[in-house]
C-alpha cells in the first residue's frame, strides 16, 4: 500500500460523528483527513499512519468538530419580511386589521411576485449567508410564495443560485399547494389542478424540484387534494415531504408515508396512527421548534411516542417571514431543548444525520470514510455547548466538500 | 459663523433616535454628524446646510441608523461553562443529581477561581465580542463567582480589559452578594461582612466598582443583608441596583428604590408597592426574557402596572453561564415582544435609551447633539426588523464614539 496522501488533515480534533455508539459518537483526540472533497481516514490520533502526508495539515487544539450542519425545512426565498406585521399584532391588532392592512400570507406574496429574480436573490442570498455562517453546509428551500408557473420557477432558480453563489448544497422543494392565491379565491379546484397537472411536471423537467411539498392543514389544503398531489410526484418519480399535524390532525404524516415521504413537518397534533405509520415507512419527523416559539404554542409534539416507535427526528428554522424569521439551526436546536426537551444529542442528530435523511442524501450528516468532506470546526468542545448557548457565533471554520471557507455572516 | 467640519457624515439614514415623539424618535431621509466623538448635527437631509465638511461621508442608503446598543445586565466575565449541567438536566437528571455531580452556581465559582487573570479574560472576551457584534456598544459586567477578594478583584479587572481590548464601555457593578461561598455555609453572617466592610470598600477605593448589586432572595441574601450592603455603597457614594422579585416577593424593588437606586431586575414576582416605589424613585424596571425563557419561567413580570406607572423598562440579556447562556441582546428584545409581548419600541427604547438610564449614563442611548457617537448602521429599513428576525446578523457598520469598527463576532 503506497502512503496516504491526503488534501487536508485535521489534528487532535474531538470528533462528533454522530455515527453510532458512544454519545454523540464522540471520538477524543483524533484525526480526519479528506482526499477529492471526502473524509478518506478517520481515527484516534495514536492510529494515525505515521507516514501520512497532506496539502494541509490543521491543529485542531482538542476542538469540537462535526459534520456541516443540515436545515432540511425553510421557506428562506421570499420578497421583503413581515416585521411590520409583527409590530402591528404587538400594538393590539388583530387578524382582521393586520388582514386589511395587507399583511398574512398574501403579503409575502405579493412582495415575491413583484420581485425579479435579481431582486429576489439579492434578498433571500443574506438569510442563507446567515444560516451558513452558524454552521449550515446542506440546505432544504422551498417554493410557495409565488404561487404561479414563473414566480415559482423563479423562487426555485434563486435556490438553484444561492447554492452556487455560496458552494453550499441546496435542496428545492416545490410547495405549489402553500396557500391558494387570491385569483383563485373562488376556483380552488382549478388552482390544484394547475399545481398538479401543469407546474409541476413543466417545473421537474426544468430540474428544478428536487422533492414536493403541501401544507396539508385546515386553513391549508386537504387530505385529498394533497394526495392528488402526491400522486402526481409518484408519476414523475419525485420523493414527497408533507406539512403535516401543525394545526390539527387531518392524518397528513399517514398520508405521506404511505407514499414513502422523506419527512412529515411540524406534527404538534400527531397521533399515534400517524406515529406509527411513520415509523413503518421510514419517514422522518421534522420538529420546527422556531415556529412554535414565535406563535407561542403550547401543545408539544408527540416525543414520547416518535421516541418509543424509534421514528427519527430531524430539526429546522422553518425560516420563513410569517411565522419563524429564525436565522439560525443552532438556535432552533437549542429551542428544541429549551422548548420541546430534546437532549443535546437528539437535537444535534436532528440538524445532522437525520436532517440527511429527511432529504434523502446519505452522503453527509455524519462524519466517516467516504461521506462528503462538509465540516465544522467549533469554538467548543463538547457537543451540549452547540445548543447550550444561545445566539453568539461559534464557528470558528468550515470545510465545504474539503475546501476551507471563512464564512461571512 | 465659520462652517461646520465634522470628523464623518451620515447621509440618507433612517434614524431611530429614541428621543420623544414619532414611534422610535424615526426621522427619514435625515443625517448625522459626529465631531471629537460627540454628535454634532442632527435633522432631516433637506436641512443639511450646503456648505458642510466632512472627513468621511458614508451614505446609508436609507438603512436604519440606532444608537449603540446598551447591555445593562450581563454576568459575562466567568470560567468554564455549564453545557454539561445542561445536558445533564435534559438526560433527566435532578437538583440533587447534578448538585453531587458538582453542577450547579459552585460550580461556576470553582472555575473562575481557578482561571487566572488572563485566562478569565481570554474565556470571557469572545462573549463580549458576540455581544459587540451583534450591535452593543455598552456593557454592564457584574462580579459575582469569585466571592474572595482576590477573585472578585480579578472579575472586575478583566470586566475593565475587556473595555480596554474592544473600545467599547464597561460599567462594573460588585456583586459579593450573589451567593455564599462553600468556605463560608455555616458562618453566612461572617461573609455578608466581609463583602460589607472588606471587600466593597477595598475594590471601591481601587476604582474597580461603578455600581453595587446583590441577590435578593429565598436562595440568595434576604431584605436585611441586602439593606446593610446598601448603606455601605451609600457611605461610599456608589449607586445600587438589585436582582429583585424573580422568584419571590422579598420586597427588593422598594429597597433598591429607597436608595434611589439605578434598577430593579427580574421582577416576576413584583407586586403593586414595588412599582409605585419604583416609579417614585426612577428606578428603572430590568427585564431579563433569556432568563425567563431558558428556566421556562411562566410567571410574566406586571407590565401592565410598569406601563400604568410609567417606570422606565429596560430590557437586557443576563449573560450568565446558569440560567442564561445569551449572547445576544437583539434576541433578548425579540424574547421580551415574543414571551412578555413588549412592543418592537419599548423592547428597542429597553436596549437604548432605558437601558442607558438604568446605569446612569446620560449621555447615550439616543441620537441627538452632544450624546456619544456611538452608533450602528443596519442591514434593515426600520426599528420592528431588528426585534422581528431571531438570529442571524444584521449589522452592517459601527461606530465608537465616532469610529468606525468593523466587529468580528
Ligand atoms: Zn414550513
Ligand atoms: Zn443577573
Amino acid at each position: 500500500m503506497s502512503k496516504p496522501h491526503w488534501d487536508l488533515l485535521l489534528i487532535h480534533a474531538t470528533l462528533a460523528t454522530f455515527t453510532d455508539g458512544a454519545p454523540c459518537g464522540l471520538l477524543s483526540d483524533a484525526a480526519l483527513a479528506c482526499a477529492d472533497g471526502r473524509i478518506a481516514w478517520i481515527g484516534p490520533m495514536a492510529e494515525l499512519p505515521a507516514d501520512a502526508r497532506a496539502e494541509h495539515v490543521e491543529d485542531a487544539g482538542g476542538r469540537l468538530l462535526t459534520p456541516g450542519l443540515i436545515d432540511c425545512h425553510t421557506h428562506l426565498v421570499f420578497g421583503g419580511d413581515r416585521a411590520h406585521e409583527f409590530d402591528l399584532r404587538l400594538n393590539g391588532a388583530g387578524y382582521e386589521e393586520i388582514a386589511r392592512a395587507g399583511g398574512g400570507i398574501v403579503s409575502s406574496v405579493r412582495a415575491t411576485r413583484a420581485a425579479d429574480e435579481d431582486a429576489l436573490f439579492a434578498q433571500s442570498l443574506p438569510r442563507a449567508r446567515a444560516l451558513l455562517a452558524d454552521g449550515v453546509t446542506t440546505l432544504e428551500i422551498k417554493s410557495g410564495y409565488g404561487l404561479a408557473l414563473d414566480t415559482e420557477r423563479r423562487m426555485l432558480r434563486v435556490a438553484r443560485r444561492i447554492s452556487r453563489e455560496l458552494g453550499i448544497s441546496v435542496r428545492t422543494s416545490f410547495l405549489g399547494l402553500h396557500a391558494l392565491p387570491p385569483e383563485y379565491k373562488d376556483r380552488r379546484d382549478d388552482y390544484v389542478a394547475l399545481v398538479c397537472d401543469d407546474m409541476l411536471p413543466a417545473l421537474a423537467a426544468e430540474g428544478l424540484v428536487d422533492a414536493v411539498d403541501a401544507f396539508c392543514e385546515g386553513i391549508g389544503f386537504s387530505h385529498a387534494e394533497t394526495q392528488r398531489l402526491f400522486e402526481r410526484a409518484k408519476q414523475l418519480g419525485l420523493p414527497v415531504k408533507l406539512h403535516a399535524e401543525q394545526l390539527s390532525d387531518l392524518g397528513g404524516a399517514a398520508l405521506v408515508a404511505a407514499f414513502d415521504g422523506l419527512s412529515a413537518d411540524h406534527l404538534e397534533y400527531l397521533g399515534d396512527d400517524g406515529v406509527a405509520a411513520m415509523a413503518k415507512a421510514g419517514t422522518v419527523a421534522v420538529l420546527l421548534p422556531g415556529a412554535f416559539y414565535a406563535l407561542r404554542e403550547t401543545k408539544l409534539p408527540p416525543l414520547a411516542a416518535l421516541r418509543e416507535h424509534g421514528v427519527p427526528i430531524a430539526i429546522a428554522t422553518d425560516c420563513n417571514p410569517g411565522t419563524s424569521p429564525l436565522l439560525s439551526l443552532r438556535l432552533a436546536a437549542n429551542m428544541a431543548c429549551t422548548l420541546f426537551r430534546l437532549t443535546p444529542e437528539e437535537a444535534l442528530r436532528g440538524v445532522t444525520v437525520n436532517a440527511a435523511r429527511a432529504l434523502g442524501l446519505p452522503d453527509r450528516g455524519s462524519l466517516a470514510v467516504g461521506q462528503r468532506a462538509d465540516l465544522v470546526l467549533w469554538n467548543a468542545s463538547q457537543p451540549a455547548e452547540l445548543c447550550y448557548w444561545i445566539g453568539g457565533n461559534l464557528v470558528r471554520q468550515m470545510w465545504l466538500g474539503g475546501e476551507a471557507i471563512v464564512p461571512v455572516p
